[in-house]
């Protein structure tokens, strides 16, 4: 914690970068694009995940694992698909490497050049539909629910930690069914069941619609997605979930009997969620001190700094926060309590707020004293002193209170950037001057679409489930429009 | 559940493959060597990660994750790591595909070679050891404990479910240390965790040692194992940890400055276990009607299982089922209710039998007037009708005397297939006909190791940690040794 962070309002992109590795979240590795996820920032995900994955067994999913790496004719069974990921995709030629006899170097050894080429997986549609094939003969095998959590690799060029990676972590779910409208909820379903994550975890309010053509998932009918406002005005997808129809059933030939036995193709839908939402998370949330961690995401939410001269003062102070640590623990709250006396307390307070730990405990002489403790808490940096009778209940209180109050802050702040335009004047105005989101009438057509993102970086980033019908006239073209939908500069 | 698994003697190898398919655990995939783990397989999979990673953060480690690809350099710079994996790299050479303008079919774009080839890790020491050299400069950033959960690839040319697979899952732990005996002591802490999940999760004793010189990890000073014997007398080795000295330290340039400003280069450790334990629990436990899950591990510990005819029936069956499942899942024990009306209770005594359930619960109209319960354990299939009252303190009870009974199985058979020879025809005739482990002098060459296996096709699986020094002679040279090491064939 020896450099401070660059305000936001400077320059936001470099207080982001900046704040992942000075918080030790993640750095960049030597591998272009990979970025090696340090412990703290794991520790983070690994929470993420273990709520995520708890809400995907609730709801009657299982997780598997499939392969790693997809045979490239498989890859091209589905035209959209393979015409979305075709770019970006990392090849594996050969299996073996060799000590060349006259150079003494290592070399990919010519001789082992596979017959046909493996793409490392960017998405595990075709493999997982490949697979299926063998797993479903009737409706009785039918649903599949199945959840896979993973590593995969898009060769982007321009790269950002945890936003946009060539490798990065995620879940992907991939279901069966035997019906269109049971394929239909469940995408539906699953896209609630991230807004619920997003809103009651990570403390971001999203907006949950449906993508327009240009920018649905490569081989679906329809994608879902929510969509939260980081504080720079720009949109961040946070999570996606597609009907795919009978797209893949039909290109991996996959049909079941129903009662009848009549043979069909089955239906499918995918959803994902990955390592981006710790982009999210620090984007939504952080200040210009550092993270700002919501209470349930927090690795560590409470932590006790001893202010101290001496061993005598040491020993009192350490004997109270054992008895508060083990009091705060028996309520399921993860305490740590740091004795280094390599640090200082000042030293140690920039540090956990930088860290973003949700609730600073100073114990000093005056505490042991008079029986008090001074509690600090991260998200609106206040202190207060308190006795210290009771509090165990205090703290499970601030806590529920700071997640809370971190949710209704970004909620806020998104309500105050949220605008309606109606012309295209404004529409700009809003775009390049303001930030945020703009709600705006538009044709429905892809080239519309097109132009106002040529013209002003702005996409749509959904057409909100709960837009108010409401007739209108396009803010570009100037066609009749039933609805607005949610434009925005996007990450 | 409609075919039969063949016998464990008529055709063991078989026996495996077919009880790991027909258990739904996993099976092979269209891509040469990489394996679908199942949902039912995945979640035994789960519970292990579960249980060892609880016992790794316990020892103070953290999570993280590197990148998936290491360039080819990398891996390079230590020599006898890489010639270790040189023969069973994958390798990514492009990052495109595209259409092709004549054919139109999909094709790696030659324009898009990489300027270094990137190896899809094998182990992680390389690109680890790259990224600790910025982290480390001086004695305080020491100890760094990490771990990480991450799918690896090895192309093996013979492939076997779980065994040996071309991907595979595991966990790699990748320590830094200030000092030789500290890094020595992780090595050996690390070996004995894996000892205690082996034999008090996975119900499978072990014997703990260190390697021989030719089995080594490529690029360690010294290996640790546990081995395991299998039912049909071969070894497996269950878990490895490594003491890296300063080989990785130095390939990367990695020094720390000591408190009185010294430099020197860390000490490294790195260990690891795999889904091939999975293997293991299967070839350990299991028998001819199917899998023995250890119920620390089993997804499902107990399933109930109605006979009825009739709905009237099937409500009371019903009300008594939801009552122990109530009293059951208060315990902490997983339970399910198999109502399904679709097959008879004979086809799911089988297939619980095959899935390994351990306790089976059937409760028939005769149990609803007595009250009682019919109660079968699948280690031993043995039935025993019980009252209804206190059953849950039974099942409770049944389950831990399951789990004892399992590894004490598994340890007789062990003790009852570990041998003594003192001359090499002894040695050969164990080996020939009896299998299972010979304890044999060897006078300590890499020579004789290497003749002894090309002869007999028994390798040293590891100089046991406890072995009793005494005088004999190496029973293949007569020269002097002073202790026994443990032979035998292995997976």
């Amino acid at each position: 914690m020896a450099k401070k962070l660059i305000k936001r309002e400077e320059n936001y992109s470099q207080w982001y970068n900046d704040l992942v590795i000075n918080a030790d979240l993640a750095e960049n590795s030597a591998v272009r694009g990979s970025m090696v996820i340090k412990p703290y920032g794991f520790s983070i995900w690994e929470k993420m995940q273990a709520a995520l994955d708890k809400m995907f067994k609730d709801t009657g999913h299982s997780n598997a694992y499939f392969p790693l790496f997809i045979p490239k004719s498989f890859f091209s069974k589905e035209a959209s698909h393979v015409e979305g990921f075709a770019k970006e995709c990392a090849v594996v030629t050969h299996y073996r490497l060799k000590k060349d006899d006259s150079t003494g170097e290592i070399i990919v050894d010519p001789d082992a050049k596979l017959e046909e080429e493996l793409i490392v997986r960017p998405t595990s549609e075709t493999i997982i539909w490949n697979t299926y094939k063998n797993w479903i003969q009737s409706y009785r095998d039918l649903p599949i629910l199945v959840n896979q959590w993973a590593n995969v690799v898009r060769w982007e060029m321009r790269t950002r930690l945890f936003l946009r990676t060539a490798e990065f972590l995620w879940q992907e779910g991939h279901t069966a069914h035997a019906t269109k409208e049971e394929a239909l909820e469940e995408t539906e379903k699953m896209i609630n069941v991230y807004a619920d994550f997003a809103e009651n975890w990570l403390g971001v309010p999203v907006i949950k619609g449906y993508k327009s053509e240009n920018e649905r998932f490569a081989g679906a009918l329809e994608t879902y997605a929510i969509e939260a406002l980081m504080q720079d005005g720009k949109a961040l997808q946070a999570g996606t979930s597609h009907f795919l129809g009978q797209n893949f059933a039909k290109a991996f030939d996959v049909k079941f009997a129903d009662k009848e036995g009549k043979l069909d193709h089955v239906w499918a839908t995918s959803w994902g969620v990955s390592t981006r939402l710790m982009g999210a998370l620090v984007m939504a949330h952080s200040d210009d001190n550092g993270l700002v961690i919501p209470p349930k995401l927090a690795p560590i939410q409470v932590v006790i700094v001893p202010i101290y001269k001496g061993e005598e003062q040491l020993k009192q102070i350490t004997e109270k926060a054992s008895i508060i640590t083990k009091s705060l623990e028996d309520k399921g709250i993860s305490v740590k309590f740091d004795n280094r006396d390599t640090h200082k307390p000042g030293w140690k307070f920039a540090e956990y707020e930088l860290k973003g730990i949700p609730v600073r405990i100073a114990i000093g002489p005056r505490d042991i004293e008079n029986d008090t403790l001074e509690i600090a808490r991260r998200d609106t940096l206040e202190k207060v002193t308190k006795s210290q009778e009771g509090i165990e209940d205090y703290i499970e209180d601030l806590l529920n209170k700071i997640q809370e109050n971190i949710f209704q802050k970004a909620l806020k702040f998104r309500e105050e950037n949220t605008f309606k335009a109606d012309t295209y004047e404004e529409f700009k105005d809003i775009i390049e001057n303001k930030g945020g989101f703009v709600l705006a009438h538009w044709d429905g057509t892809p080239e519309t679409e097109q132009k106002i993102k040529n013209e002003t970086k702005a996409t749509i980033r959904v057409i909100p489930l709960d837009a108010i019908e409401e007739e209108g006239k396009c803010v570009y073209s100037g066609k009749l429009s039933n609805k607005r939908v949610l434009f925005a500069k996007a990450y």
